[in-house]
């Protein structure tokens, strides 16, 4: 676990928090097979078809973040999140998706799978139930924990994989800075509503749980990934 | 398929558009075995413990709701319906759960499997998403679907099961007034919105599209209660 | 000032943190004509058509309150203030209106003047943009302010004042024991989140400025209720 | 009334069903004053910085209007709308706000006026209460009739006003373009929702009713600009 990048105080608290399931996340046996191209491609391709579907909903999550912003910060990080999701994330799939005859209609319209379903919805109800940090609490995971590993992968990665353009672009600048912006944009958020101390904050082991959640929602994420398509 | 009680002309149209997935929710082996006291004790609990939650959060969706209501007979059927399910439908729950030495805390607090999690979910953002309509279809299901079912046990049932007040609360005129009650309250909102040909409506898809997807997670509860404890 | 009732000590702080502008609500030249009788009837039906619109919203905000909770105590209090808001406190003004010839009908269709608008979304909003604890102090002003009001002029009030019947409604017991039972819960709520000294997270500045903005925007009812209709 | 743009049918068809209150927002006095230059300096940065908070709102709100998209299109219009608002339209309040001195953090703090908190808040609840189409008929008076204003100021404006700034940024092709886009993006939404005759669809009198109200709001808004500030 040496080498894990900081994405901010917050972040890396949270991170270390979840312990095994952080692991279970960010080492997963889909990772691996990415990391080696070992990975079947029907596999990558049921993937990232759900993946796809997943950034429609994580993006209308990102908005709702915005909905619940109280610092002009928070409103630009969340409106550039959204945009980089819309705009730059998702042409990964599209992209990928085309060269094997999938359309973007097609990727918008697939059937959502419940792993997929239980995960994004989580999310968005973190916000409908709670305020800002509770929903950055549930987005987290996916932020940094795909920056995680991309940075991992693109240092360790075998020469040669099927998947180094998954890989490149998470491991991208881009994509590490998104992950910068996110955490010191989740600490500031954090210090205004719980102070410098946040982890001594009633709320601390709510938030804690948020993100363990999440992550084990991930882990199931992954899972559905390895599985066939339904 | 005879004698399916009408709980209004939208849900027995929706009803009917979900087809074999309805008959796959209302005909469940849980069904079954709750049917015939079959049905194992612990998979009964392990159910009974998920449902508390769904429950919890079915009280959300209905409160969504009336937030999303626009006339004052959809307020007033969606207040007297999270009544009945903060103040009546749990109280099955707590009974029989503290029988089992089992406090409401306990159920409050116990871990949501997936399957209940995504159904849960799905409901509430079809309340953020859409509007009165779109959750009224991802609502239904659940309210009707045990209507169906609990009147059928209630006529059909095997004497001396083990499970004759799950039966008798779901059989009860109590309950089939609430089905009856929320199907003309849904009536009347399709009309209101859509138009006396609702069938016709552009949207008419979408809305049969959130019914049967929520009938299919309730199918997936089911299957979730069969399973063992994770 | 002596005399105010307690309905707890997170409302007793909110009040007094308000200062000037919780006196302007209390006190209001529109609250003395209810007390002596001398409020002209026609500013009072404006003012009742106006309030009653406001207790959908109102209801509605209660609402999402419920979608917000996180015990079931909590979640037990918003259901039993939207059943007494929906079933009990507009019987209030559809009764006083029907003895006048305007019909609950009317009443909900009324249209709704700015100042009236303005607060019920504000209120909606802070449950949208904030948590639990921003929506109780959002909502706080008004259930105990009528509570606070109701009190005094039902101990001070004129004989033979011809708003004897509003005066009663929130003089009596039962609104009493609703201002308390709300008051007690927030107490909770507050220490599960902010901790036993709550006015020292960094928060609390931000909960005092909802509750004294709403405050204002009882004035700015008060207010409108003394202009003749638009 | 001759030669106003056409923003797409739907717009269209609101703006002419809005009537004389479309005029009394689009020929208001404060436009006047903006085109001929009579307006008092202080009105406008009274007015500038209270449609700073605005625009703080507004944002919020079309991010509420992605969390309820339904098509990719529709995702990426608001993504962009947000976009345009964030990171364009509210620099030139920024720059001319510090032009006298007004950093942009007061701005985001400023008090926010009654007329100013009723507008935003009303379309924000449109989004809760009801879907995408609720939004859009709550938005588009914003966006549409300050396109049309600043095209027809931009055209008729009287030379050397002090206003030109103002007036060039919603003339500009960037802002028709924008105004283009979400005109054509509202006539498929409503396409799709309502079909290929919506003035018949039972919703469009309710449609018509939030587009007419948010425009009488806009009345109240430039009302506010004239007064002093409070």
């Amino acid at each position: 676990m040496n080498n894990q990048p900081s994405y901010g105080s917050t972040f890396d608290r949270w991170r270390a928090g979840a312990g095994s399931v952080w692991t279970d996340y960010s080492r997963h046996a889909f990772v691996e097979g990415l990391r080696t191209g070992d990975l079947p491609r029907a596999a990558f391709l049921h993937y990232l078809i759900q993946d796809y579907v997943f950034l429609v909903h994580f993006s209308r999550a990102w908005s709702l973040a915005l909905v619940k912003a109280e610092t002009l910060d928070e409103m630009k990080v969340c409106a550039g999140t959204v945009d980089a999701l819309v705009n730059h994330e998702m042409d990964l799939h599209v992209r990928t998706c085309a060269a094997q005859g999938i359309s973007e209609e097609a990727l918008f319209n697939a059937e959502e799978e419940v792993a997929n379903l239980a995960y994004t919805r989580f999310v968005l109800d973190a916000g409908l139930q709670g305020d800002f940090l509770d929903m950055m609490a549930a987005l987290a995971p996916c932020v940094m924990g795909y920056g995680e590993i991309g940075r991992r992968l693109g240092a360790d990665g075998v020469a040669g994989t099927a998947y180094q353009d998954w890989i490149d672009t998470y491991a991208h600048a881009d994509y590490q800075g998104l992950c910068d912006t996110v955490g010191a944009m989740i600490d500031a958020a954090v210090i205004r509503r719980l102070g410098s101390t946040p982890e001594r904050a009633p709320r601390w082991a709510q938030l804690q749980a948020r993100f363990t959640k999440a992550t084990a929602l991930e882990v199931g994420f992954w899972d559905m990934g390895l599985r066939p398509p339904a």
